[in-house]
């Protein structure tokens, strides 16, 4: 089952046409900013000077991580399974915020220890959207295994979650959806992301290793042993630039975030630096990813393939796209970064990506929050590219000098 | 005519219990960042655990000034009344947003140089709200006076100003207000909004003065110099702190802020330097300020003392704000900053505010348009801290350790 897409660059066509309609808008040349930035990328990404949001989608994957039992989470691993019920009864933070924006909100069950109980009988073959109406099984096992030991997951598994989640983007797609984004939920799963983005930008482990849902400083201390660990278990994945013991213990290199004083690599530094080839992504993806984030990988391509607009929430979601786009570089452009989290690596990993987040309010939450925090500044982009008037429209004197 | 307001300090009463509250939502503590410091300040302002937006109000002041035709802006000032009716007939930028977010948008005619047609006879006695239905007629002349020959209006003229704007939040609060915000438009208003943030505020002038609309580094020298003859002329109200030559010229000062390099105040320490009293305050508004800048510190002033939030705009909204904090330090209370601009100035008077803006998009529009823009963020504050579950009601596993 080969990894294959085909993700084609965005045309550059309209960039004049849609540049000069955004300053022919009634406000001074540049006046909203990132908005401004916001409304030609979605033109182009559509092709069309006339942009618009269709059936606006929030997939949530959710997965259970085998390395939980070593120590890592602040929370234990039922809470998985608790908050896909939490998803599904409109509970959750994610909830509330896509009720609020009248995002449609589906959960993937990625690969989550537990049987979610079907309430009625379903006929046979009535397919990924048995069940809860917003439930969608595609779970791949019942969590990884503990990389401590062993891969997370096998190369077929972790296929099987690739193509699994592009399915579940061409489903959507399909039925006329143009702007998705990938939420997560998985105990432990800020693990993982840490050590793909150790492996993939080639960033130190410490500036990787966050707190997740709450760790203090000896947690902290214990999950980045733990990490460490893994990484001297499967030590020929290791590009050798990132093999060089870090030079900031984990604490301290939090600590000097909160100050501030952390180094960052300027941004494309740590990708000039990582290894290249289809291979490598995806067996460090298998080694130390979750399936939840496989999943996202597979959905993330196949949402670039179809010219989809992708939106990306924090540093789970944004590591998924690591992988995406050690894979398929294009996939870039096709995304908007909703937000910057407060998770260790999430800033740094965003300046490797080149990206501009839309918010930075500290949040560190996952389940696709900051996308749908930030999804009314997606629509304002496109609104007032649509809707405003033209000094012409709306007879208004132009500068009367410059 | 005496400016009078009664501003109580906002009761800290409900603080625990509303940290509780958000401390017992399905999400790790703290995870939802600054939209938690929000939800409890707007608990707090309305003394309540379950916070409402109620009619949520946006009043734009639109006003003209004399020292426009001293050449300090891109627009000639034809370009106020243009937008008024630009506002009305729904292509502004903030008619969009405002749209967007069913946000009340009110148009205040605080001293255009124009006459606004009445679109039909009206009965005499109508009021405040005769002719267009979202226009309010409060003008208090055709435009201030230039400031560099004589104060740009009468101190009378700015007590009815400040009367007005109170008079106009009240009736907004009568019909069940609760959340408002202010806008403006007014060309030459930056050059008002500078010399009062470097009067009240004690940054030098260079921090101050900034691009506008768009001015190149000919027109930006040349509004300096403008500027620095204003305050040659009106030299008794400047305090002597504030006096000395700024050591970089504006231009400079502006190349430097690009590159991140401007020397800011601590937060507070102009306010520290700065000079106290009612009248000083109210002197440098009638002198350097605009119409529609001292109707907005009377906004803020009832609001205030009306225990309305009040969502604050960008650099020309923050320098009436300085005003009315320079009167009533407590009106800061009820104050959420919607946004940091890109004009120059607008970031060092935040830290001289003490305020932490919610976006930070490089907006430099004005017309409320960064309030309507962090508007659904408020919105999600109040909806999470009012709709999201609890670790208790969903069943949930709470952290295994801490």
């Amino acid at each position: 089952m080969p990894i294959d897409f085909t993700i084609n660059p965005v045309s550059p066509d309209l960039a004049a046409d849609l540049q000069a309609k955004i300053d022919q808008k009634t406000k001074p040349l540049g006046a909203l900013g990132q908005l401004e930035s916001l409304a030609l990328k979605i033109g182009l990404i559509q092709n069309t000077l006339t942009p618009h949001l269709n059936q606006p989608t929030l997939l949530i994957f959710a997965g259970d991580h085998g390395i939980v039992e070593s120590g890592v989470s602040a929370y234990p691993q039922t809470v998985t399974a608790q908050m896909v019920a939490n998803f599904l009864s409109g509970g959750a933070a994610i909830s509330v915020f896509a009720r609020q924006h009248n995002l449609e909100l589906l959960i993937v069950d990625a690969g989550v220890n537990a049987d979610f109980p079907h309430p009625n009988p379903l006929p046979e073959g009535e397919g990924a959207f048995s069940g809860h109406p917003k439930l969608i099984d595609a779970k791949i096992a019942k969590g990884t295994k503990n990389f401590l030991a062993e891969p997370a997951m096998t190369s077929s598994q972790c296929e099987t979650a690739i193509q699994k989640g592009a399915e579940l983007v061409m489903q959507q797609h399909q039925v006329g959806c143009n702007c998705i984004g990938f939420g997560e939920m998985g105990i432990g799963n800020t693990s993982s992301a840490a050590l793909l983005v150790h492996c993939l930008a080639d960033m130190p482990l410490a500036q990787c290793v966050g707190r997740g849902t709450g760790l203090d400083d000896g947690q902290l201390q214990h999950k980045y042993d733990v990490l460490q660990q893994a990484l001297d278990f499967h030590n020929e994945l290791i590009p050798p630039m990132a093999r060089r013991p870090t030079e900031v213990p984990v604490v301290q290199a939090h600590h000097e975030r909160n100050q501030h004083a952390t180094v960052r690599p300027e941004p494309g530094e740590g990708l000039k630096q990582g290894f290249q080839g289809i291979a490598k992504p995806i067996d460090v993806l298998a080694t130390f990813g979750g399936f939840e984030i496989a999943m996202m990988v597979g959905a993330y391509l196949k949402a670039a393939e179809s010219g989809i607009l992708i939106l990306v929430d924090g540093f789970i979601a944004s590591a998924a796209l690591l992988v995406a786009y050690k894979l398929y570089p294009a996939v870039l452009e096709y995304c908007v970064f909703s937000h910057v989290s407060s998770e260790q690596g999430h800033q740094a990993l965003l300046a490797t990506l080149n990206a501009k987040p839309l918010l930075s309010l500290d949040l560190r939450l996952g389940e696709g929050s900051g996308i749908a925090l930030a999804f009314p500044l997606i629509q304002s982009a496109v609104l007032f590219l649509n809707e405003m008037a033209t000094f012409v429209d709306a007879g208004i004197d132009e500068k009367t000098c410059n």
